[in-house]
């Protein structure tokens, strides 16, 4: 029985976003990573990781996966929250990598074996208009993807006036641009509509809202992109406002996706049981890894819903081989989002995840299949992450009013 | 400590149709204004406030206003009816008044503060027909406005047959016109069609149905306005025919606004709760005033429904300021309706409530910022008011058999 | 065809809380009596009637009792209140009146006829303490009566602590005993055990809460007496939380009989049509007379809900006798709540109600059967009335910490 | 217009288990003190606060606490986790102590004013066997409580068997007792019967489940105690299990509270609106701080359900007094729990509530009316706090087999 000796966070990419676990055992050479990231609250994270679970399971095997993710559950006495999950998650994936290294196993064959060959992701299409845009998502083609995210404008793209287009009141607080929740929605059907017409109906689409509409015009917007066959469409509401979905569906046949902000049961389980959704979007991280999305996955196939794991943004190569190892095995597998790295980030984790056209591969490695070269890691991490990380990377929007918008 | 020592309802406007309380303490110039007024019952509410609930508040706490506020909803046995609650909703906004000047601030500052810097209106364009209603919507959007109500052909417009043109029964009751709900239904929608062609998707529009259809008819409206868009569609059922909404939630997602006849928690709780509704729109006096609204904005907040607080009509200049007041800190605000005030109205409120293009301003007085010049209020009043006041100025409509509509 | 030519409202009681309306008409010597009593807001209901609603019946043929309804309900705008309602109230059942006399029949002959002979009411016991009340129910008993509801201590009593009984904070505001739900929870079980003891199975018990008692304590008391079989439980929940009838029935099949607060529909149709009360209790002036409830039993009878008009408290002859008229039409009548009246109060109401054992009977006299002598009334209403008439005849009760409880 | 110039964050008590958070102005000696308390993840609040929520708070204007909670909700993404709101509601609790100490006023003026004079609480009586505990509970009656929560031998207790008395596996993890959730089912009605007989039915009682119970098992406990007459039964489920409350009101009318560990509106939204629950107990500062909990009362008091805030345990005295802030001012105040502080924890908060009797007192002083007083917070805290803080209070209990239960 191998008894887990260490816990370590390990950070890095230039702004200090990425945070890897370490589980160490007192097995020669036995250990695992895990990816814990937030790139909001990393340190908070580290913290929980050093303080509240690495006590609790340093000593034990680590073999015991589930008895050890309860306990890391209970410990802190609150719980289901990001930070906490988080946490959970980075140790989780860690254990899994042990775990698969001790039965000389990818990890997708500890979940059941492979389900499919290579997993299907769909990559980031954006420009600052549709022409813009059209030449993007003809690059994805081109590279061979099958489906597409498409979304103009950045962040909230499609409903920002400028201060001088938008009617602001005489005391506007200071701004530059304004979002309009009627602009995004008369903006978007027309960005398919001429995506549609360029592109015909043979590649797949989707779009990220950012829960950025009022419900009501969600709703809208989901029944006015029904004729462009959606593959899915993305957070269409906040999860504060997921009781929704019900109305939405009475609606509308357009594929909803949801979950990248979920880490609280009662957030995604109603929703799966009473079919509201067709994806679920969970980062495997931010769910509490592997442990809890191996069972989030076996709920939803009990109702007919599909796993389409967050992956994009600033997830790490960690988080994206746990993704990608679930993806090969779970039967209700849906598709994948695909990550950006540099070749210098991608160089520091030794066995990534490799994509081929619109496929991701895993190697046939035991665990996880990926690694952390720790040098490399503390060399990538700019002196000045400590300072800067705790930048906003997305500063909130705001009507004309003022209000904020959700994100 | 201090304490309430009178009660005085004080009536204005040429018809005597408006009615200010004013509730004043033994502290040395504290004194504070609300809104009781009811152009239709206006010596009813006056009875109501002087011989019911004066006796139970003078003496009391202005300070504790939740206790004084149950005080009067129960002291009367029977509860929750459009009366009692403009004289509680007078009183009451009078406590916040007082509150705000003791405590030396804004009463939207005791109320969590500001969410955003104006208050976004919305105006009521109407023409005798789409021509003039046009050039009515023309002149708002010149004026700065965003969202303006259209409506054509005065109350319950673009639904009337003249006497010549109705299939009158042999002995029909005299009439100078009848209202027809198929008419109308095809007339709305038509009328959006030609707004849309000439203002594009950009301004935002609304449309009253003062609850003239049948409910199937209703639902049908709210599919067929669809296309258009609106910012929302109100009173598209009556008070007594809610139960209705669910069914229309099924078919349309043209955004609801209702409750401006609005008086018992049965009516509203329902609707918020199974979000079938997306504007709440009672008026604050008629709800009990800023203490029933400010919970009734936390329990549309949990449930993503906004506010849109009726205004406009026969409401006077203290009720729009409570409104305002509510409007610039909560959160899940969502339009204000506009009141149109002639000069010598204005001039008897010193502090009134400023509207500057499409925005309202309160100032930064304390309490609601709003007075009342009782000598000017005098002299506003017509001699004659007495008699004339109790004039309908809504007749009702009624199809051609003689049957009476609702309003 | 007669018309309207006056309505006029006649004060009496010694306190002046009784308020008659007498519709007149063209026709020599026909007119009509309804009650429009409200011994809070009489002044309200007298100025709604004269200012609102008369003039626009007045000139109109009284025959159209229906369409004068709707239009008085409409007419004020904001409605279902019980102001107006027992304005309306008042008015409808002059109308019926003046129709059953047009008629030469009574008024239960037009609402379909006898489906009883008399009708079955219970009277009100009740005593400082349970002995007291034992030879109260004694003798209504003896009187024939096989009805009765059984209440101890007064309004809301059983559940009273003085305040050296009390732990009461050390500021509290001055009392001299409060309200606490688990001394009264405790006490009206006990009640009905003594009750059962000595009275057997035969006669019927009712209790009224007066809504004294948090929702889940209602359920709580209606599970408790579930044992002694009564007849009903009434009010055991308050208009507010009407909601939680449900979850009491999932519990307990205490009969249940509630709505003497109800001004609105929206408080009545949902309990009826979920099946959720037993008896509906609304008052006939409240509800908007004989025309709102024959359409309310009629709603009631397609549930398998029964009648229990309200009646007793500060009700008056008038009010009674369009009850009983009901209650002898009504297929799903259930039992009529009695009045005590002095002699000198029955003497000013020629053709009143009798009292016979345990029913009440009709007289065969056209129209409601019961009349008003105007130079009797004004002899009954003391000097004082305008003065004295707008106390608070029960004093709210409040908890030992000061919080309001519900009456 | 003030402007926020700090945020700090101050540990105290001696193992460094409370954190007082410290917003600071640029206006003269204003500042305002909140809760952030988390025994658990102190470092990891203190990090979310300092690095995450002051840079976005800091030079904005503190009076805005709405739009501040909402920017603070939204800047982090991930939202609703225990982690986050506790830092939140830590500085929204600063915030409104600024707001009321700006009005010169008690913030439970700012919420509405005074509901009752002084605010109802309960104690925690125990006892290693029902001897023990009636003895206790005896001296809490004696000081003027009315309300009493019961419990028999420590965390869990009640439920306990030694390693001797459990049939352990052969292989059983090295235990002194294990939990066995039918001796627990068997011991607390036991136990409440016999408080009965020694108290009768004057005393109310509460008894904390602490969720260790199977979903049936908890419904069986409900209705086994309902004879008892409990004032409330507290977490009968673990948060992920709420969905069963449902069955278990359609079975039993003990009244139940929960929330402690809700820190999502998911989790409590449905329960509310449902009315499945009559006490909703979540933590101030998990839920988010004043603004948040104001919500919540509304919410609750549209659907009959009561507060009863969490307090004890180890919570500070920053907390309680935002507490009972707002239970001063809730219509729908229920019960609060108490909190047992050492004199020398009191002596640094002055200002601290008192509670005499059965009661809660506030003081009249602007704000919160607490303060803190650094230089004694810091000699409070043992120097080793930065190592021994982190240990777990409560070790999480196992069954027999070694399974987890849930704390």
């Amino acid at each position: 029985m191998a008894k887990i000796t260490g816990v370590k966070c390990i950070r890095t990419r230039r702004d200090g976003s990425w945070t890897i676990v370490k589980v160490t055992t007192d097995q020669d050479g036995l250990y695992g990573v895990g990816s814990a990231s937030d790139m909001y609250n990393p340190e908070a994270v580290v913290h929980v990781i050093e303080q509240l679970l690495a006590p609790v399971i340093i000593g034990r095997d680590p073999a015991n996966i589930e008895d050890l993710w309860n306990t890391m559950s209970l410990i802190g006495y609150w719980r289901n929250g990001a930070i906490l999950q988080t946490a959970i998650g980075g140790i989780d994936m860690a254990l899994w990598d042990i775990k698969g290294k001790e039965a000389g196993l990818p990890v997708y064959q500890l979940l059941g074996g492979a389900s499919r060959t290579a997993v299907a992701c769909y990559g980031h299409a954006g420009g600052r208009d549709v022409e813009e845009l059209k030449e993007d998502v003809h690059r994805f083609v081109e590279e061979g993807y099958t489906v597409v995210r498409c979304q103009i404008g950045g962040y909230g793209g499609g409903g920002f006036l400028s201060a001088n287009e938008a009617k602001l009141p005489d005391n506007a607080w200071k701004t530059d641009a304004v979002f309009d929740e009627h602009v995004y929605l008369n903006a978007i059907p027309k960005m398919f509509e001429q995506l549609r017409l360029s592109f015909g109906p043979e590649v797949q689409f989707t779009h990220d809202v950012h829960e950025h509409l009022s419900p009501i015009l969600a709703i809208q917007l989901a029944k006015r992109l029904e004729p462009y066959g959606l593959f899915y469409l993305e957070d269409v509401l906040p999860p504060e406002q997921i009781g929704w979905y019900r109305q939405l569906r009475q609606q509308s046949a357009t594929p909803q996706a949801v979950g990248e902000l979920f880490v609280n049961p009662q957030e995604w389980i109603g929703l799966i049981k009473e079919r509201l959704i067709d994806f679920i979007r969970v980062r495997v991280s931010k769910a509490g890894g592997i442990s809890a999305c191996r069972k989030i996955a076996a709920l939803a196939e009990a109702f007919g819903v599909r796993t389409a794991w967050q992956e994009g943004g600033e997830n790490d190569p960690v988080n994206q081989a746990a993704a990608v190892h679930l993806d090969m095995a779970v039967w209700n597998f849906g598709i994948q989002e695909i990550n950006h790295f540099r070749p210098e980030e991608r160089d520091i984790f030794p066995g990534i995840i490799e994509r081929r056209g619109g496929y991701l591969y895993t190697n046939d490695k035991p665990g996880l299949g990926i690694d952390l070269d720790e040098l490399k890691a503390a060399q990538l991490l700019d002196d000045g992450w400590n300072r800067a990380s705790y930048h906003r990377p997305y500063s909130l929007d705001r009507k004309a009013d003022g209000t904020l918008v959700r994100p």
